[in-house]
């Protein structure tokens, strides 16, 4: 009755979290997906690679985009700028394609004011920061300085965990995968506004 | 980590929707739940029953109750009341259940403004207006008159179907009870905030 549209999955948490392993664990029972990757005018890091960890611009690049209207929504992080490009959500959602977003706290309100009626959050969690740091330590990808940052960007942004739709705690990978599997199958559900006016349009098919 | 809780699944949508088949059609596949009953002031009609359609009270017991802050919604409608009794839906909760509301577009309002952290909401609606005027004809239980105050009732709130969550257009009945389980399941993940905010309390075990 209403045709296909797309939606939005936005996934919030620490880095260590393990939101990648769990989109991995989970992509081939979710249906045709498109795995949104942010652009970042940060340096690249040592084991990171361009169109895989992020798009790496340089900041004049990213001004013009800015300038251009052409972020859904971007971000300052310690000088850094951090943004998701809008022409390639747009394009998904247009396919009905499950539109998942790798994002902060302020990316997720964003996302929610302009694509609210259609997004379904989830903050992803280890279940204590002991238990965080453990994680970053052991990947031993980064240096004491990087992991003490996400530490600290974690005990901040964990404070903001009730404007999500869910919580995910991440404590046993498969019961965490089934958790997420089960609303991102939800979220396929979401109708947009607009879809739902013209249906309710078409309603009154007869006169009283 | 965070302990069984219960939450709320609202459901509305006109007389005729197929709001009672569906439920009774998932309801083993659900886990467990409590159907809130609505209580109204409204005379009994041919058919219904205490405690199957409404708990039928006189005015001065409603009155009493809204006084003693017993209501966790209630409203006026063509001169009767309707409202949901606060302390079984109180118990339910405290017992990790889904509980249910069968109630219109205000009292789902109202719901969300005392519950909205655990609820999720779900307006059903056959595909057409001539479709419900062939249903509400055809199951022959009402009069004339009260068909044409439900069709009245159904145009006035299908305008309000952005307020919910989820739209659920109950053409095909296998189909809608599979998209009512599904949500209905995933309503059971919402995790109400005081509880949220017991476990970032918790999640700091360590020093930085």
């Amino acid at each position: 009755m209403i045709e296909h549209n797309g939606v939005v999955l936005v996934l919030s948490g620490p880095s260590g979290a393990g939101k990648s392993s769990l989109i991995n664990k989970i992509s081939d029972e979710i249906g045709d997906y498109y795995f949104s990757l942010s652009t970042t005018t940060r340096p690249m890091r040592k084991g990171e690679a361009e169109g895989v960890d992020y798009h790496f611009v340089s900041k004049e690049e990213f001004v013009k985009d800015i300038e251009a209207d052409n972020f859904l929504e971007y971000a300052t992080v310690h000088g850094n700028y951090y943004g998701t490009s809008l022409h390639p959500v747009r394009q998904a959602l247009s396919e009905g394609k499950l539109v998942i977003f790798d994002i902060d706290v302020q990316g997720n309100m964003a996302v929610k004011n302009r694509l609210g009626d259609i997004t379904t959050s989830i903050f992803i969690t280890p279940p204590t920061l002991s238990e965080l740091k453990r994680r970053l330590e052991k990947r031993s990808t980064d240096s004491k300085e990087i992991i003490e940052g996400r530490i600290q960007v974690a005990r901040r942004e964990i404070q903001r965990t009730s404007e999500y739709d869910f919580i995910v705690i991440n404590d046993d990978l498969d019961v965490a995968a089934k958790v997420l599997k089960q609303i991102a199958l939800t979220a396929r559900l979401k109708i947009p506004h607009i879809k739902i006016n013209e249906f309710v349009q078409r309603w009154e098919d007869i006169e009283e």
